[in-house]
């Protein structure tokens, strides 16, 4: 039993190795050797728990597909105040935590995506707009828009933040995906529905503590 | 004068070859061989144009820059339909044109990016910020909106349609960009002003006839 949660632990270090060397130096240039330096274990080890640097991406990006099913786990809450919380969780990862970064990265060039691997995007899209179609059928969504469209604002909005945060690290703060839920929300919901929503995500709805 | 001329097509053929194999293998697979292979070129010939790889993708970001000046020109309209025509315009080149596509490619790669190249999301970025404030100046945008909102959320959506169009071509075709303008035009401007914008883009602005 020690035995397995040691190796548990010597994978999930490999994991956040990887990530973290993916995300600074690219799957390319990242090699085994630092991978397995930086996790603090033989490359004896690496090749017992991994037989290519390319099941180690696939093991990244499952990890992050972990992380994203908490991102997107079913709250109490109105759906729209879901999705504005999910978004911001999912930004804050995408900024603080290389494996969410890394996995969304790798998940993105169909290249290098092992056949395996999750598509995060597309599992982050459907359930934007799986929770969008909620809020419409709920009858939340303002009479002259659609779930379509609303879906379609949010999931280009959340990839663009992603992808300017590589270069600008400010995309990835609160205060951009606050003020862009503020912008957007009087469209969305209607002026008159505005107040039931808090553009910077309900701090209760935070999962740090399961972390 | 026709040595010249010979010498410039071939300095294009090589950056037209470069663009589409980075953009087909990425940066680190593309080989010097095969672009000039692909541009019917020497590998002499290219040797003499582009000492390295690294020079080449300076080339590709410069000449992506070029386009990006063309589609971000001034035009006789309202500031906000020149930003929506530059948005399809932008959209529809990173989708037909390798050179536009492996530019804001390589220029998003801080380590991939030569020293000397532009950073094509900035300029993209400065330009929608000035678009916008001289909307904002010219009294166009919504008493309730701020430009600075305005640009953000088109930088954003602009980048996610960028990056999302990698995965999935749709993204880059105009009737997701017309569904998003006609989303959030009447947030940007206004109800009562909507019908003064073409969401679509206006056709007449295209620059089929300068390229």
């Amino acid at each position: 039993m020690a035995k397995q949660e040691r190796a548990i632990r010597t994978r999930n270090a490999l994991i956040e190795s990887a990530a973290a060397l993916f995300d600074r130096d690219g799957f390319e240039v990242a090699s085994l050797a630092t991978i397995s330096a930086r996790a603090g274990v033989s490359s004896g080890a690496l090749h017992f728990h991994f037989q290519s640097k390319a099941a180690l991406a696939d093991a990244v990006v499952g990890a992050a597909g972990e992380r994203l099913v908490r991102i997107t786990r079913d709250r109490e809450a109105l759906p729209l105040q879901i999705l504005i919380d999910a978004s911001h969780e999912l930004v804050q990862g995408l900024r603080a935590d290389s494996v969410l970064r890394a996995g969304f990265d790798l998940s993105a060039n169909a290249e290098r995506r092992p056949r395996a691997a999750q598509d995060l995007r597309r599992l982050w899209r459907d359930w934007v707009e799986s929770t969008v179609a909620r809020a419409e059928r709920e009858g939340h969504l303002a009479p002259d828009v659609t779930a379509r469209d609303v879906a379609a604002a949010v999931v280009a909005v959340a990839a663009g933040h992603e992808v300017l945060g590589h270069q600008d690290p400010c995309w990835l703060e609160r205060a951009p995906l606050t003020r862009f839920w503020s912008f957007l929300l009087p469209r969305v919901v209607g002026a008159a529905r505005v107040g039931l929503f808090v553009a910077s995500g309900d701090p209760a709805a935070e999962p740090t503590a399961s972390r």
